[in-house]
């Protein structure tokens, strides 16, 4: 089949089923623990925070393939299969002997592969009669996905929004109002874990690990409300799934297999589901592609972080999860990648970069991101997301790597969404005022030293 | 054939050919006119102001189909063929036996269908050796579509936008400059007509009529430049047949015909382009789809103005073109969306609607518009351009008609672009302090007034 620019599965071939990566690990990714007994989180203990279906997928360790609900289907057909796009126009710019792939998330209004876990989370909220949801937001494609995915179902959300992030990005806010979401800046004054932070730290401009705080705090006191978060969790990676599922379906048509998969990580939620189908090839012995996880120079959880429980929040309100942390009180500086500024990472990818089947990690200085997505913006015509853009850095200089060792590579990155909300960080990159910040081992130490002590 | 939520034609049903919409009507559209002649524009007049093959593309009302040549459909394919949705969601919302379909565009950067023109004009540039075109934008996706086409061919652009949209929206502007364009505020110091019109009028916020005299000033006095223009043209037409040619392939793959096509109307260009193909069928005697053209009641040139020969521009160095207009001294008030701001029409849609090919016109005010753009968003999960919502409002009125008759027609929209960078006008429309503007009849005259006398 001669490779089209890019490959529309019809609606026909759209999975019908997740795939739960943890099925097939050899090891499973260490439980989730409750902080007050130090024992494994149990269902009892999730489900006064999670909807009860998605509590119970955050512990299935087990169940290969779930069933994804017709009503979720019905959601998914209005945007999904997402295109595989070949990226012929930027392998001509770099004069590569390499193949370069794509898979395009940002053709929604969300802008990003969000909305692939917002749609279940709303549904599963609605099919157990609940009527609130409350979840953060940083950048602000989370909170986006998830209130068109309650505009749908008819739930009212609130959303904690990063406070720095909702005074840059007035626009995303008002796209959420739009679907009827109701936002909130965090720190705020409405809940006591936002208090006592603003007490504590009365110019802060926020962190997603406050508004994670903030955002549990109301759902366990609202009658009839959870809490939703986008990343991180089991059951987002498995949501996410879907893109990598529908990768391999498309590539094995186009008779494609990836050498190198490239995915930015910065609390899993793309580079799981990217991987997804790819890497249970590789546990089950079928093929051995490369797995790269890219993520920023500031917020370096993989490449600098430690493999220790930790707090998913500030406010360590939440259980502990044994993944790769900068620790729970380390606050990023601040990045044109908001969606990737967060201390720890998926339990899930974290236990498969620390077995080796995630085969490197590398982190770069937001100029040399904005660089790679200038160009490709250029070439391909498609303005990308900061957090994309990272994965777009580490492509091109794998294909470039191939042009010096004639190396005929084919390479696989997930472009996650579009640019269109950080206009304001390709003006100062256009106008040669960005700069970069890599946090110093001092820096570091002082996070580290807010990991909790297990019992 | 069961009907996708969206069908997305493979590449390899591209159409390879411009529909050229005159040659197939009985009567032409009235010749464009030399103003200091009073005789029809010659190739002559046109090349110092136009590319040669686009001026003759613009005086030629014969030929049927024009050959789209390699490279353009090579930048095509990047974007193309866009998506016809079937609006389950909405239907159900509105419990309308109609069906509804909509021919979307906005699944690009430019996030609009001026992409279409602009690469097509981008490459005749580039082929004649150009190295230098400028524009006017309004509302900005034409000045982004052409910033990328330019972009991709290496051709330098300016791009004059109107004063009161780059001050309201700075995101347009890095954009643009993300893709190597220089963005000029209109009325500027940098040509004779802007430092008139700002002598003049000192406050002033600019229009598309200014911005395009301050363009073509520009582009005809330097060397190796020349002037595009996004809309109105015949060529524009011409080039955006793309979109009607692909809707009726993918329309018959699904044994679908129209019974009404809706489109949004500001120059023509969209409803020119997703109209053409069932126009044919039209002007040919094969079939009677109804037409209906949809404009702001802020400025409505199909509906209120006159059937005219006027000037292009505001600053009256543009040939003089035969088509309903309230006159090129009218200067619309501010309306969210920016790009149905122009006070004539292209001559084709004109000279259509004036012989009763094109069958109503009809005019909202914006609260009505924002109104179906917010249910739409809602229901389908996709932000609308203010303009594209236009077509979505009289799409909505006509379903909710097929409710009290009971009819099932097959009512056909064009969405043109999504409304990323409206959201100002969105939150305006969610606190409920957006408000309506209809000029009265005394504006309009103050308008005529303007209208060249023909020698």
């Amino acid at each position: 089949m001669k490779v089209p620019n890019k490959l529309y599965l019809g609606e026909e071939k759209l999975p019908t089923q997740w795939y739960n990566l943890r099925a097939d690990m050899p090891e499973k990714p260490a439980p989730l623990v409750n902080p007050a007994t130090g024992a494994p989180a149990t269902l009892q203990d999730l489900t006064p925070v999670f909807c009860d279906e998605l509590a119970k997928q955050e512990l299935d360790d087990n169940t290969r393939y779930v069933d994804i609900p017709g009503s979720i289907l019905d959601f998914y057909r209005m945007y999904r299969p997402s295109p595989l796009v070949r990226a012929y126009s930027l392998e001509k710019l770099l004069d590569t002997p390499a193949k370069i792939y794509y898979k395009y998330e940002g053709n929604n209004t969300s802008g990003s592969h969000k909305l692939n876990s917002a749609v279940a989370q709303a549904y599963y909220a609605k099919a157990q009669g609940l009527t609130h949801l409350t979840t953060e937001t940083g950048a602000g494609q989370w909170g986006t996905a998830l209130a068109m995915a309650c505009g749908y179902y008819g739930v009212d959300l609130t959303v904690y929004m990063v406070k720095v992030s909702a005074e840059q990005k007035p626009h995303r806010k008002a796209l959420m109002e739009t679907y009827n979401a109701k936002v909130v800046p965090s720190p705020s004054d409405t809940t006591d874990v936002g208090r006592a932070i603003l007490a504590e730290h009365p110019g802060t401009g926020g962190s997603l690990g406050c508004a994670i705080s903030e955002a549990v705090e109301v759902a366990v006191k609202t009658p009839g409300s959870r809490y939703v978060l986008g990343s991180v969790l089991n059951q987002v990676v498995l949501h996410q799934s879907i893109i990598g599922e529908e990768c391999k379906i498309a590539m094995d048509m186009l008779e494609e297999y990836p050498d190198v998969v490239i995915g930015c990580a910065g609390g899993g939620s793309n580079l799981g589901g990217l991987i997804g189908a790819y890497m249970r090839d590789r546990l089950t012995g079928k093929a051995t592609p490369r797995f790269i996880a890219v993520e920023p120079a500031s917020c370096p959880s993989l490449t600098r972080g430690r493999y220790a429980y930790d707090y998913c929040d500030t406010g360590r309100i939440t259980p502990m999860a044994k993944m790769y942390t900068l620790g729970c009180g380390f606050i990023p500086a601040a990045n044109h990648a908001g969606g990737l500024r967060y201390h720890g990472m998926s339990p899930i990818l974290s236990k498969l970069y620390h077995d080796g089947f995630i085969d490197e990690a590398r982190s770069y200085e937001q100029t040399k991101v904005f660089e790679a997505a200038t160009l490709f913006a250029r070439g391909e015509g498609l303005l990308p997301a900061p957090e994309s853009a990272h994965a777009i850095r580490a492509a091109i200089d794998e294909a470039v790597r191939c042009k010096e060792t004639g190396e005929a590579k084919t390479i696989l990155f997930g472009l996650t969404g579009t640019g269109f909300f950080d206009m304001s960080a390709y003006s100062l990159y256009n106008s040669g005022q960005m700069t970069d910040y890599v946090p110093t081992d001092a820096e570091l130490a002082q996070g580290f030293a807010s990991l909790p002590s297990m019992k």
